[in-house]
């Protein structure tokens, strides 16, 4: 098995782009993934592209093949593959590329992910996302995302005395890294009062505890460890590609307040990495409500069982503690177009491990690491990276 | 790069399954699969779902998690993806077992497909299909994939004489085949007039000229080469594993009587397996429609440009032929759930070479080919097997 890396980035702007295609965003965001890399399209072997419901959102399947022809890559005939586990589609198309890389199979790869959300009714988009969950035992009864992770904030408030405002804690940190990501769909501070003043989706989960609907595109560049440098100064080195399954729905967990494919994924990527979750200086987890960042933080071990909201209050996870957590702003803050968000990421760590995040920037951090899930945790994806091999 | 093998395979009956629904074939066909290799749950690795549209047919997207689930295997976290690249799911799903083995990553690994069709109605699984082709340029301008391919056989009966009679005898001699597959979709014989007596879809395109509407699943178990002999005395070893990209729409090719992705992909397979098209005993076809069959086994290679029809009116594919194509009845009589076609070839190549076909068993041939399209060419994938590494 080849060691892997990084070799070049791209994101667009995460927001409401109604301007913007499906085809144009990823194409945006693959070419300028390209050229930060310093390849030439020849040089390309195969594009891996995560959405999740292209024919829902825009009545388009085979999405791969449509990037390849949109980006002029058709006459190479390069092999083009999309990958789906709704929310993780990113996550496990980059994970996906890392595979065809590793085995020998292909060279230099593009992994990217895309949704475009906004180009269908609200009511249109909140159906398609739950095709996330288990339709026949959770979407025919109603159950929606906010409701299935208001279920887990109260259970988690329940065993562990998680208070709303330490829900809100987490959009208020997550609002004021996206200040500084010029790409992020929200760039304005937020209080712990505009949390709880906010209307309430799915109690107890207000509209400011739930990541946005959001377009945006993401895709990084792949290459075989050995010739990474030929390529660019600062690659960044996959040390761990993990990832697990859990069951679909949340009434077969033994606990809803632990993801354990979560806890799988992250157990196999420590070990292949050959890490604990204290060498890890900082991470970009699944955020799409603000419950699951909490979630998220204890079940990679980057705190006790039921003390991530405390911990968020004390500031732990902000740019300037111990391990600061999404620092792009998250899915909160900077967007989560379903498909785009494990591969934006990555493009975040990226950045970060270069030195290149601007007013973000983590100092002296060696080591970051993403966590991507899907629906409510029927899919987990965790990865580490590292400036160094 | 390690050697992969199919040890085991499984698969539905083909047809209107109107009784089960989409989980349930698929995990009859994966467990089919799995005791045929004789390996137990707990040494599964890795599931790999080919599936074109489960958003549109069954409002499900996720689909690696719900199988995992529902096969019961959440317990142990293994990673399932879904891949989809629309008629070429089923191919690609395989294709990225056998890269997931090949690389070190996964040992053991299930690949198959499926797709539920008929859930919905004509008009709805019309409109999914033709989310294969490219929305913005063929679709929304009212094409369907009968009128996309009526306009590639108009074309090749113009540059080279093909008939509709020749056209015709694809579909006899697929059906034939299928009256020796119990689990093909129709089982009956059909003549060159009953065809040509059917209603017309797309002119020249008859209804007996087109694949049917299906629900159905198939699945492979693949494993490193160097054990598989621990689990079976017949391993199948993939000598090669192809794919490429061509233009979404027909409007953007050269000649749409050529499939430039499938000559792309099968360059590369032959290259791959050091053997040239003379070396193939016989082949599992993209024929969703007969004149897909006709370019597939000139741009294969096994006819001249041009003679695919003539060819098959003279016998040379037909079961006791030189090179026979689509044993199993083909997309034409075993049926078409798209998703599941591309695993399906593989079911029938392993069969074959393992001499497990019963009355459609072909004598003496080492080397099959399968080939799986998605849209109209927008995607390729090219597998070569041999009884022998």
């Amino acid at each position: 098995m080849r060691d892997v890396a990084i070799i070049g980035v791209g994101c667009t702007e995460f927001g409401e782009l109604w301007d913007k295609s499906f085809r144009e965003i990823f194409v945006e965001a693959g070419i300028s993934a390209i050229e930060d890399a310093n390849v030439q399209g020849g040089e390309l072997d195969a594009l891996y592209i995560g959405n999740m419901s292209g024919g829902r959102f825009i009545e388009q399947e085979h999405l791969g093949a449509l990037i390849a022809d949109y980006a002029g890559l058709a006459g190479l005939h390069i092999p083009s593959t999309r990958v789906e586990a709704a929310c993780a589609s990113g996550g496990l198309a980059l994970r996906q590329g890392i595979i065809a890389v590793a085995s020998g199979y292909h060279d230099i790869v593009v992994a990217g992910g895309a949704e475009k959300m906004t180009d269908v009714d609200v009511e249109t988009t909140t159906d398609a996302l739950a095709a996330a969950a288990d339709r026949e035992w959770e979407g025919v009864m109603g159950a929606t995302f906010p409701g299935l992770y208001a279920m887990i904030a109260k259970l988690h408030m329940h065993k562990y005395g998680t208070t709303q405002e330490q829900l809100a804690s987490v959009a208020v940190k997550n609002h004021h890294n996206g200040t500084m990501n010029p790409k992020a769909q929200f760039q304005n501070e937020i209080s712990i009062e505009t949390v709880l003043n906010s209307v309430m989706v799915a109690d107890p989960l207000h509209v400011f505890d739930c990541s946005p609907i959001t377009d945006g595109a993401s895709a990084v560049v792949i290459a075989p460890a050995d010739i990474a440098k030929k390529y660019t100064d600062t690659p960044v080195y996959v040390k761990a590609s993990a990832q697990a399954s859990g069951t679909l729905s949340l009434h077969d967990r033994p606990d809803i307040t632990t993801i354990d494919a979560t806890t799988a994924a992250a157990k196999r990527a420590y070990k292949m990495a050959r890490v604990t979750p204290d060498d890890i200086g900082f991470a970009e987890v699944h955020d799409c409500f603000t419950i699951a960042e909490i979630c998220a933080i204890e079940d990679l071990g980057f705190v006790k069982k039921g003390e991530g909201g405390k911990a968020t209050v004390e500031g732990l996870t902000a740019l300037g503690g111990k391990i600061p957590i999404n620092p792009s702003g998250g899915l909160k803050a900077c967007g989560h177009p379903v498909g785009a968000t494990g591969v934006k990421q990555a493009v975040e760590i990226t950045m970060q491990l270069r030195g290149d995040a601007g007013k973000r920037q983590i100092d002296g951090a060696a080591i970051g690491l993403t966590h991507n899930v899907g629906g409510s945790g029927g899919t987990a994806v965790v990865h580490i990276f590292g400036r160094e091999r």
